[in-house]
């Protein structure tokens, strides 16, 4: 019986880890671990633990790569005058995903945050505003995410980049692509009406 | 970057095998990963790794446990008299949590599904059968499923041990407690009036 079974609750404690995971949710990973054969749990062990050890972060922007540098930063056809700045690798890969950039990336991997003592030292900031001006970017897409944080981030970056004279823009906000307004939250929307541009009737 | 990476598609893929688990939610679980230490994920797989091989099936009633027999089945503290037969490890923990039962169990791990393939024999059915006289069993509850394979299956047993002359029944159905009757489905509603019971006034 596996109620109060303390393995079982390690097992459950470790799912648990998982971002979004519950106790349900917890308890129908452990079963369905339980009732897979040993080869197909060495497979799925084997995969997590390889992949940490062989994905690491690009030197260059800080994305996960298996390459150092990745492929993006060594990459001869992505546009070196632009850097995109992004909070996760996850903004990356959405932004890949959309196929509308071709320039750099640069991995934030964090926001300031000062009630939580994130600086622009722990951010490590300066080490960016190094690269802006040794690969002489042109112009610096700051994609983090609408939040107040990474709003206040990306103010940030703007404010201390400006002496440089590069062109710096914020990802536009706004009512999604397909979204109905009344789905819309009031955040969102004020950012869409600030944001408007004119229309060519 | 991580898109199309062949290592971290083989990671999302993993984490696909997991019972409900979409793209979007592997996904999470893999930057997840990439985002732990080595040492959480090492503590993650291994955790893993262990149950699989610590936690075996108890040879009395197929129940997983660390321990063989298991120790309801090796209970003197239990009802021996009293078997309660389960579709899945689940349901045993799910009945001990009710805290209603002090009997014995046997988990089928599985029902019939003549449509599968899967009668009597691959079901083990006569090994259950055997127990139920070897060990003199006086009440046997069935706890399968209210599914159309679940009641099945429990007509099945009760029609093969019907000869044995032991007290056989059927967990009830019907509105679960808290529910309003306007979001209990028509089919557990005729149950529920099926299996109505005289209310003492």
């Amino acid at each position: 019986m596996l109620l109060n079974n303390k393995l079982f609750d390690n097992l459950l404690n470790a799912f648990r880890t998982l971002p979004g995971v519950g106790k349900k949710t917890a308890e129908r990973y452990a079963l369905h671990i339980l009732s897979s054969t040993e080869e197909e749990v060495h497979t799925f062990v084997e995969t997590i633990s390889q992949i940490r050890k062989q994905i690491k972060r690009c030197s260059e922007c800080q994305d996960f790569s298996d390459t150092d540098p990745c492929a993006i930063c060594v990459s001869t056809e992505r546009d070196g005058d632009l850097l995109c700045i992004v909070e996760k690798p996850s903004g990356v890969m959405a932004i890949e995903r959309s196929g509308g950039y071709r320039g750099k990336y640069y991995v934030l991997n964090g926001l300031l945050s000062p009630l939580d003592g994130i600086g622009p030292e722990e951010l490590g900031l300066s080490r960016l505003f190094q690269k802006v001006i040794a690969r002489k970017v042109k112009e610096i897409i700051i994609a983090t995410s609408a939040t107040n944080e990474g709003e206040a981030t990306a103010l940030y970056i703007a404010h201390q980049l400006k002496p440089l004279g590069i062109k710096i823009t914020r990802i536009a906000h706004g009512v999604p692509m397909g979204a109905g307004l009344e789905l819309t939250d009031d955040y969102t929307l004020r950012q869409a009406l600030e944001g408007r541009k004119p229309l060519e009737g």
